[in-house]
């Protein structure tokens, strides 16, 4: 189901011949059937941002989408003025077979870098995309599997409003993973009658709060794109908080996901800091711990080396996090290995078996705390971007 | 030779039984016979700095060192009073054997973070290693060795000055390196006639451009620590430019030997930035393209992968660095793989088998540069740090 949960969206995924996996599906389409056509976007601040991002984030500026393309097997990134004229010929295409204006319509691409698309087999899986629409789940099913890279699996959200409404999601990405803005591509779609200023103020704190805790990897991708579409179709205007709060949901579930689906991870690790003094605090800490490779490499062999914890929290500076080092507590899966800024109870207690691993650090500063999620780093990681298609 | 080279130096490494390889040196002593006992001394900034970090800092303000003892095998890192205990009765008997106050005694330890050293084979091998203190090359050898951890070769420089004097050195360091201070443990001697003021400011800029400017894993040890000790034994008063850039000469070698000896490194790599406003906008940018596991990842895997230099690149903030993404230009072992910010000549021209890669951004915004340098990231690298023992 996914994007096509909601009512008013059809949805295709297809095998355009844009991916170098022979037989995979490489093309997504979304279609916004109304009543309304709202629509905000949240994209990457990568200074190389590609030229699906520079398409995208113009024409979403009036907030409204119809449709969105979306490929895998190519980033269009680094790609010049000829990449920015793939992006808007695509535009063009959908707008055409859709019937709508082709500003209405986002693009979005992920792959490698530095490289043209082929674009007859664009538009032409455009073409076929659109004859394959629908609003099944399916559809819905295809379209996600469409956007995958490095994703073991698809990755899509579904929730219901109290009151009749829905939101539905998908979304890829599992490298190049870091908390500033930070997924590859996601869509979520909503039958709520919502106007594009409601959705782009949900969309803001709901993306800080998920897409921006998350980090694989550390590596902020050129291409991140988050469009949220409201097609109305419910007929239901749903109570501001719980639109704010489900969006919320939605990016967080598919946040979830993409560490869950971390390249090469073996435990996905929540870094959870408290007793800071500000949530920025909170948040710097949890970030600088997330982003220690020596800590990943030793979760990777379950060791809860509390000693790499604490040396990357100690990275952080004062001004930007307040705390005096002999005070803080470290539990790793819920034993005190680090009491007082030393060691705490043995090492030995903590059971890593799990995939998830849990890190609460107490800072006892203050009363604000902040959540991050990363993965560890194995060979596996390695493996996948040393050997990557160049 | 390395810290016996110059004269006025005696040094030894012997088996003391802290670290858990049998049949290890883990214990070195260095002792300056003066004249003089002019020293300096720079100092990790992280916030949970080791005992003997606190300990050695405070002692060395003075601009007076007798002797430094260091160890490899525990870091006495976040074990509070009791650490600091540890690194006092040591320094106070080596003060004791050597015959001066414990305030001119650094101490140095590397090693696992969180556990109390065992105090008794520390100070029995201090009286050791008293007892084999010599000016020989072996000396300084065996002291050079006893510091390794993870290191799989000393390193050590040789310098002459141009007047009679020398300088010699020593560092361990090859896992938990990053561009904030970064070293391990690195003792630097000569026997120049040089007073300490003149020493803090040559080792401030010489670390600044040398052990502050490798990244192997961006991680900040608890424990770093450059020391410089002048004997004045050569009699020699330098030309003070001169001892600067020998100094920073010997800083810079021995910063280089340990991304040469990165921990499961494959090939060492060298970001020059130039065409920058600033030196720090060309350092921000070559630190942002060093921390890259994506890159490193590629270049283990010898593929040039630019997209993964130019997104890191775009995360470096304008305000912090500007230029036109669109002027940028990326030669990877002298061949343009990007131009205008775009795809330049093939991969497929770059020879990527030799150990060092260079990797030459201009960034056509300015006159300014850096250098920083790195290294790959391998299986290696995760199995060294997911099995190092906790």
């Amino acid at each position: 189901m996914s994007i096509t949960f909601a009512q008013g969206f059809s949805a295709a995924g297809v095998e355009a011949g844009i991916s170098s996996v022979k037989g995979k599906k490489d093309l997504a389409l979304v279609v916004n059937n109304g009543p309304l056509n709202a629509a905000a976007g949240v994209f990457t601040s990568n200074r190389f941002c590609a030229a699906p991002v520079q398409w995208s984030r113009k024409i979403v500026a009036d907030g409204e989408l119809k449709a969105v393309i979306l490929n895998s097997g190519g980033a269009n990134a680094c790609t010049g003025e000829p990449g920015f004229a793939q992006s808007k010929k695509t535009a063009e295409t959908v707008a055409e077979l859709v019937g709508c204006n082709s500003t209405d319509v986002a693009v979005c691409s992920t792959g490698l870098i530095g490289e043209l698309l082929p674009l007859d087999n664009v538009l032409a899986g455009a073409k076929h995309a659109y004859e394959a629409l629908a609003s099944t789940a399916e559809a819905g099913a295809d379209a996600s599997h469409a956007i995958m890279t490095t994703d073991t699996k698809p990755k899509t959200v579904e929730l219901n409003g109290s009151t009749g409404w829905k939101i539905g999601g998908m979304v890829k990405g599992s490298g190049m993973i870091a908390p500033q803005l930070a997924t590859m591509l996601c869509v979520i779609t909503t039958d709520a009658v919502v106007s594009a200023g409601q959705m782009q103020a949900a969309l803001a704190v709901a993306t800080d709060h998920s897409f921006n805790r998350i980090d694989v990897d550390g590596c902020m991708s050129t291409n991140d794109t988050v469009l949220l579409l409201a097609s109305g179709a419910s007929g239901v205007e749903p109570d501001q908080d719980e639109f704010n709060k489900l969006v919320q949901e939605a990016c967080a579930s598919l946040a979830r996901q993409i560490v869950g689906d971390g390249e090469g991870a073996s435990h996905d690790i929540r870094i959870t800091v408290t007793g800071a003094t500000t949530e920025e605090a909170a948040l710097a800490c949890g970030r600088a711990v997330a982003a220690s490779n020596l800590l990943k490499c030793a979760i990777s062999g379950n060791d809860p080396n509390w000693g790499r914890i604490v040396s990357s929290l100690g990275t952080v500076p004062t001004e930007v996090a307040p705390y005096d080092s002999t005070a803080v507590t470290v539990d790793v899966n819920g034993v005190r290995i680090c009491e007082n800024g030393g060691a705490g109870r043995p090492r030995s207690e903590v059971d890593m078996t799990p995939r998830e691993v849990h890190i609460d650090i107490d800072l006892h500063a203050g009363s604000a705390e902040a959540t991050v999620w990363t993965d560890d780093l194995t060979n596996d990681y390695v493996h996948i971007n040393a050997d990557y298609e160049s």
